[in-house]
């Protein structure tokens, strides 16, 4: 891209409010569209002003309905191809299907790297994301992919709260390397929590790996879905003695009853970005919501203006 | 394809009755799968028996929810690929998304490209249908395109019927090669609607061409989905002073309120395809449905055969 | 495309003059080029500037003899690629094949979308065309096509004769709706011819429906080959007491003996545009040619200065 | 492929009776086809026979007119993929353009290879010919291609003559391999013809390299076009006083007057092959065709029964 | 795959003996080819013996030396493409370059993704592998993927040992989803080793997160390449007052001076598989090499007679 | 590529004192990177400036080691790519593996084709090369190649000589056309050696055609490995009585023991150039280098400024 293109920041429906965040950050107008859905529930994306040899930041998270937003993004990228877009940025601040990310058992599809290809096809130039489920869905594509870390956007927020006796918690064995970064951070030490059914129609075996009793304790994810992991954690945690409980997670998909989950929980204090929308009535006073789009801004521009994403890494 | 493969049928969820009816007339059963929705929307297929080296005839029209019905198939089609399937045939009575087929104003998508686009990408190796909206849709794809026919079948029904003075309408002016096709087989002459808004605010000019006073007449059209079309057509042409009006159509899309539109109009019999599924509430006794099953079903014959499909074309 | 790149404009042998009337609106000269044609049939192209990093525009109606205009082309794209022009955008006034565009019969090829595949092969970056015999043929390419119009400007010629009584007639069932783009423009009433043969052997029934008696018609097709079709419909007006006969068409397609035709059918006057070359020979007295030139200039001109094209297509 | 798919040979209008003579060493009756060609230059191909999960054997030479020749393979591949033929297997005798295999000057095409992308975009799944022009241009394509060689035919011609003193001449430096794989055939010395033009508008200067005086010669070529170059060699060797003057050539393109020049020439006998059909006003006493049906069909049987075609190459 | 088609089995030079024992089992002999390296590094594949229409399976671990080995791999697989090979299965044992599997710094390759890719171009059918180091590199290709597995191995091993009062350890905090399978298998608690350095230049902390005191363990990884990182973990563990200490991992890459550490490290037992071959001087008496043929030969017979191989997955 | 885009030059390592004298000659400063070689053999590349948005020039000789060269090379290419280069344009001095252009005998690969095929794969945008082994080479690539000469530069060096009673020589059949071109330069006569093995375990036979006895000579080829041909060549003509021999050619493969070959035969002088780096102990004092560099870096400047590349082609 070269700097005299024009930059044009266009939205669908997934997180409109994050677009126009970033918008006023950047100073650039959200871009003229609409989707239209026919009584049958086809889509129409109606582009309304030219986007003719311009480079086009579109942003939409494939959350819930997570279907309907794919096809969407498809729908308006095969759009903006054929409207003669010079390039067609993709920003998925969070790339949904991203845990069908390998074939768990026989027969499975591999739905995250089906996405990636249906993303190149459409015609998508780059992709800007934010905490892969798995780094390596950034191989899943052939072009340039822009991941974005929201450990340190979490992290500064604990670290101002200045929290004494301090040990950072995984709530399984899943991406432990993302929850030891946090614990790198906050200079914690690590503890998780190992949860196994030995056999079957036995009870569940819940260990915590790690000393944690009379401590505070923060359960690290990248995701947080029905809040099951992270609820359970914070129980197993309580009963083994901890202090105070504070959780975080980039992604809050909550699907319900998960705010309920969370609000019953020993949970203190549970941090989130705004990388999905939340409506209203899962917004808890518990719940701390952080913005990416500073951090999304950032990044637009320098993709831009052709400077180094890197800084943007750490 | 060679014989000594198997041959294995598939059904996803957008018609299974009709898939049910394919497998009972072939005398082979439905491949155990299924499609587990989790509480954040994201699908899982599950394809329960092995499929490697086999041939897989996979049923699912992409009809309402179509953005559903797209994914559900796009993702199965991935699980097949990956599961060695030797050869992926999709049979896709109702192909959704066939009217955005070009483009008709400045910046459109061309969707019913994008989706062939993506079927190809995904992994299919040969494409069964029926009545496509525009028959162009079949040079959308670069793999084998076997378009069945629904005139013949509707056709059939009313030369059975031996209705005298018969005129075949057309309820606009798309596709009157269509609607040209059955006048042929009831050898019957044509007529047709035109529809016109002289000026923005000016009622609407509502015009039959060709005579039609005193005449039964059926009104053809391919696709009804909120049956605007067909019971507009029929009331200006029972203001018109015709006699007895029936009306055909493959695809009964049938957003609401269509249904009750039908119900309401002076149309006596309309007759359609299960090419899409009718829930129980949709079936008045004034439609009657036929089926398209034996049609598929001998055209799936003839493709694992390596028979002619072209007999069926007519 | 940026605005710092060159616009080139080169022209191959089927419609220099077309080429040589853009060169001269848009003030840039035709580049130098030839195509030398050995005496074994194989032709050699010479681009004889550098290309290097320009936007280049190359002008190539796939006329007859349109095998050797599809070979042309194909060839000079592919020396215009390893010479690293930065785009290649071909300017198809009238795009050959277009009515192989679906499989009609078992077994046929779909051409249309045979030369959509091998011009993107060959490494173009964009069409630009006019009045596609079916718009779909823009969903066969994934590159962007502007697809211009030829009615307004015919429309525009009738409508400045202020001709009373005016009915528009298509002269069989297909592409209903351009001719009533036509009548939209004149804001005159519509007609169509009904031709059918009912059995094989017995004389073909040819019905006007619609009234036309006294009336004066224009009859509007998209291209005019064997000429056939438009002069058999003038002598059925004719028959059926028309007044004057005018009759249209983008495309004049011309083969013989089609002037002759013409010539003698009761057309009064047929109007054309110069989308394909005629020689001297074929220029009646009674054919009226437009210029697409303005029309494709101007298209050019917004396509290389990023303006919207959209303008063009009413 | 496997044994139990059928073969199916077609061809197209370049060589006919080429694909006879295999047909009746096969024992396999050509398929049924036709090519229409309509009064504005364009084509039609009909297939008038089933081919779904056969293997197709397609034989044409992309000669003279070439261009049609090409469109018409191009376009029957299309044809063939879309009804589903298992592969497509084309027998190109002689391949057209051969000799644009490389860019000698700036912004030239490399229409050698631009073809082999277009037969493999139109869906050929193999190449069966014979003598390429520069055996790079298998390189040119992705998928597999059998090239057989026509020397050891035209070697074993002359062996059989048991003429003494002979030298084998290449005349020009090109390819000069081949003529050395000639020479080892009949055990006899090289000699090439130095053909130059010290500066513009000076005589050229030809010197024969190596030691011919006295000798029968074999003038050896790959392709004669003009037969420029087989016939200034003779002259050039007659000067330098050689005997008896043969010459050979797979490929006898003849363009005019080609066949006039070697009636005039000192050379007694011209060794072809019937790779190019040649008419009847091409067929001089002192010409000699040699068939290659037996080694073409022994290569396609081959390939139909897996078996190696190695044998073939020497 | 059809059962008619002939299985072949090709081994390259980085384990032949593993490949020969597969052959054993299969009783299928190795197909005739070598590799000829000349003395400017090219190598030179030959193929002697006719591939045409069979189904080939080629085994070569992309180990040390790695860049070597597979270009080896891709040459191999071109020729086996242009000789007709009708399928090429690779089975890849030992996937070198999988720790480039994501973008962990800016401007990183990911060359596990590279690596796909090319093996694709190449024409690769099938990848048939043995654990990769993230199981999303399954997903860095578009044709199937059988991954199989070596912890049941490994874990049968141990099993038979019957250990008392055991703990698997995780050396680091990456794939502990991998060693929590191990435990399962073994019905042992978990422990993993946090290492971390807080500041640059200060000592790097090491601790053992869980109780592994007077215990058995067995520290599992799942490759070993300077066995820098297992023999640590024994130290630390040797350190915090364990008993008996074994170690496994499937593929033991072991550069220099891996086996030296391993020799000196407090290891009892290390347990490996021959995914890579090793040399007479790597053999340690401390080392056990598992055999991963019969695992393997099993696969490629399943997919040879197209049964599942899902019952290899656990 | 625009102007405004930022030129940046890298190089690998096969021939850093080629890249840093283009790097003087352009005054631009070679990109920081490295390549870090583990101790299993794998590489990691590191790329330590930002490259978003710049057109890069990759200087690499695919050498000796060829495929660790090669693998850099594509490597490299993969993370700039992913680092959002705008253009990646490799200059490729010595292409490897050009001797492998088509299969001369059965089952082999073509690996000059696949080298291509994974060069575009894996990203670049153009190839900048030197004296392919044979022209078509060009044609194995989609994309822009731009092939430089070095004979112009050799034939320089000699005719600055003004050597007497001058004979150019070709020590083989091959590649004559490029040795006819150094005689045009040198307007001398040709010669070539004509080397056979009449019946196996027959003493070769070794003639020299044409007139040499008492002349000096130059042996031209393009490449020497061991500098076998070169060596024997120079020891045929010494046997049939020549004067000085001079022999050149481009690349100087130099495997061992081409130096020493070189250093004991009659050869007075070897000229080659800098394509391929040579280390101290090659470097005799007969051997002659002269530099490429000015002529690529004048190749890189016009690309980089999209001026014609013609002008130095001859």
């Amino acid at each position: 891209m070269d700097t005299q293109s024009e930059m044009k920041l266009f939205t669908l429906n997934s997180n409109e409010p994050l677009a126009q965040e970033i918008s006023e950050i950047l100073e650039v107008p959200l871009g003229k569209s609409s989707v239209v859905r026919f009584s049958d529930g086809e889509m129409q994306v109606n582009i309304e002003e030219s986007v003719r040899g311009d480079d086009i930041y579109l942003v939409q998270s494939t959350s819930q309905p997570v279907n309907e937003h794919v096809m969407e993004l498809l729908i308006m990228v095969d759009a903006l191809k054929r409207a003669s877009a010079k390039t067609i940025n993709v920003v998925i601040p969070y790339y949904g299907y991203a845990r069908q990310d390998r074939k768990a058992r026989p027969r499975e599809p591999i739905t995250a790297k089906l996405l990636a290809n249906l993303l190149e096809k459409a015609g998508v130039s780059r992709v800007i994301t934010l905490d892969l489920h798995a780094p390596q869905i950034q191989g899943f594509f052939n072009i340039p992919v822009d991941q974005l870390l929201g450990i340190p956007i979490l992290g500064e927020h604990f670290k101002s709260k200045e929290i004494d006796d301090l040990v950072v918690v995984a709530p399984n064995t899943n991406g432990l390397n993302r929850v030891r970064k946090m614990a790198n951070i906050l200079d914690a030490p690590l503890a998780f929590i190992d949860k196994r059914q030995p056999e079957p129609n036995m009870p569940e075996v819940r260990n915590v790996v790690g000393a944690v009793e009379g401590k505070n304790v923060i359960i690290v994810d990248d995701m947080m879905d029905t809040a099951d992991t992270v609820t359970v954690a914070a129980e197993i945690l309580y009963e083994n003695g901890v202090h105070d409980i504070y959780a975080c997670g980039t992604h809050a998909v909550f699907s319900d009853p998960a705010v309920i989950k969370v609000e019953q929980s020993p949970i203190k204090e549970l941090v989130i970005t705004n990388s999905i929308f939340q409506p209203e009535e899962k917004r808890l006073e518990k719940i701390t919501t952080l913005s990416v789009a500073p951090l999304l801004a950032d990044a637009l521009l320098r993709v831009q203006h052709e400077h180094s994403v890197s800084v943007l890494f750490d």
